[in-house]
């Protein structure tokens, strides 16, 4: 059996006996009922995810994955595909929206080259990114899949090495990206996983003006007319229509969830990557939070087809994992709740009159 | 010239030109255009608020202001009021929702008692609280004004005194509150204030029935009746339906504004507090950061009043400051983005195409 089999097989679903008693505890706390609303849910799923009424969460590592698209060459992006490598250089540095936002959310950046067009063997060399590299970057899916089967599954199985590379040092993950062009990437899985229209979920990505729009869309529709992506099969869909990067993060969030962490699903393109695992496997779902909802158009689509209600919504549409670093705070506020506040009866407050 | 009118002379609006400067830098960040959003239009507000493009923002308070209400006899809370001085000793002993929040926020919790009905000395002179006690609550305000003229006066000034007192040392204010029955008054004071009809701006407070509810609408409706509070005065509308700690909250952003510093308004009571300041001085809005949404009816109105976008909506209507404490991080990523991310030129990224 492979890495992804075995992994597939061992993810369950959240633990309802953990999920019962963290409800309880939130009960008796000296506030009016469930008055920190979606931060004492968001403790239930915690407690669910880590069997825990303590669930550990401080060692924290925001994954970005990074790798380039082949539909990048059709026109689809306002940006050229060497910002890939020289924004993984710009990671490296430390000079990214990702760095600035991680560090005060105790989480680390771990960068991943999963297929970028451009040689980044000096950064490898020096430690300051991982090599997963399946290939320079991925076909142009407009043209046919955008890789083989086997180049799928290794994506995938990349994040969950990842992920269980981690695992002795790390307690929650959050997932982030760098692509140039993903954006038409993921809004053709979410095409296909949601059978949504394809005007519906796709957006302006880097910032395309509208008749940029209408061209993405109709490469999109292409894509999906040449490929025939079958819904039913997550790996099918990620071959034809996908990236490396969100093979990777798929990977990473399958890992993730069968490792018991919980892992904070970014925006737009790692909800993508999100629904792949699901295919994949439905249980998974139950280890990812929503960190935000992202500005890019379709993006509700793909979180209402996992039943997940982000928690924050603060028009970014940044990626990087910018999103999962802020809602890391989230995490942590909500572990807080569980863990550091009295009950009526510990610290003697009056109950309610009835 | 009293401490007041000392105070509101002093609050000028934000500076446009640092506004600028500070636009002008994020324009240059390596993303694509303004793809952190909201956390960029909050760097923008918070450089026009300080006068910076490094914002101070290191040393953080959550000012918890408590008071007592004589409406609370009028069967409109929940709770008994003998729970504004068992929770003022929790917040002291560290075992509250507001203590689990601000610690990871870098917030220290300064607790002041404004009117609380009930015996607080020893927490006063152990240093754990600071009293700024008005009166043993308000009189109801269903019997006549809650509070008088000079009483409304002093509790705005003790508000302001805690901001200037704080000042040497603390860079960011939150809002907090707690007071048996203050969503009574705030309801009161947003109807006023906002010109909105009762039963839009009155909720569930700690978590009444509809049928309690309807009775907290019909003793708004009589207070405002019997009182008549003046929508062209703020202090006004404070001494006849406001509470103490309202209107040290009020006194607060005044202080925090006229020092030039960000003050962060929590949920609903705090938002009341923030019409009262914006009826005394309208420039006084430019220092408010609206922290969340909250789930008590009508706090939408409150926020639209001022302008205000929350930046959270987690279902949170719990007060004592517990949202301020969140959106402390969202402060601390937007000055990150304005300091830490790279420009294009700075990190050699190529830029859009056009």
């Amino acid at each position: 059996m492979g890495l992804l089999e075995q992994t597939l097989a061992e993810i369950t679903p959240q633990d309802t006996e953990w999920r019962g008693r963290a409800t309880s505890r939130l009960e008796q706390l000296t506030m009016p009922h469930w008055a920190l609303g979606r931060l004492m849910d968001l403790a239930v799923d915690l407690a669910g995810i880590t069997r825990s009424l303590d669930p550990p969460i401080a060692r924290r590592a925001v994954v970005v994955m990074a790798a380039d698209h082949g539909v990048a060459l059709e026109g689809v992006s306002k940006y050229p595909q060497e910002v890939t490598p020289q924004m993984v250089r710009n990671f490296a540095a430390g000079g990214a929206g990702i760095n600035a936002l991680a560090e005060p959310a105790g989480a680390k950046v771990v960068v991943v080259d999963m297929g970028v067009a451009g040689d980044l063997e000096d950064l490898v060399k020096a430690g300051k990114i991982i090599s997963k590299r399946i290939a320079a970057g991925t076909r142009s899916l407009a043209q046919g899949p955008a890789m083989t089967r086997e180049q799928a599954i290794r994506s995938v199985e990349a994040g969950i090495e990842m992920a269980r590379g981690l695992a002795s040092g790390i307690d929650v993950f959050g997932t982030g990206e760098m692509g140039i062009a993903n954006t038409t990437s993921s809004s053709a899985i979410i095409a296909v996983l949601c059978q949504a229209p394809v005007e519906e979920v796709t957006g302006q990505g880097t910032g395309i003006d509208e008749e940029q729009r209408r061209h993405k869309i109709a490469v999109i529709k292409k894509a999906l007319a040449i490929n025939r992506p079958d819904p039913a099969s997550g790996l099918d869909v990620l071959a034809k229509v996908g990236g490396f990067e969100i093979g990777g993060i798929a990977g990473l969030i399958l890992g993730a969830a069968a490792l018991k962490k919980p892992v904070i699903v970014d925006g737009f393109i790692s909800t993508a990557a999100a629904l792949i695992a699901n295919a994949l496997a439905p249980n998974s779902r139950e280890y990812m939070i929503a960190a935000h909802r992202s500005a890019e158009r379709g993006h509700h689509v793909a979180l209402e087809h996992l039943k997940k209600a982000p928690l924050l919504d603060l028009d970014l549409r940044l990626g990087e994992g910018t999103g999962a670093a802020l809602a890391m705070h989230m995490v942590e506020g909500a572990v807080r709740i569980l863990t550091r506040v009295a009950t009526f009866e510990e610290a003697s407050v009056s109950k309610a009159d009835k």
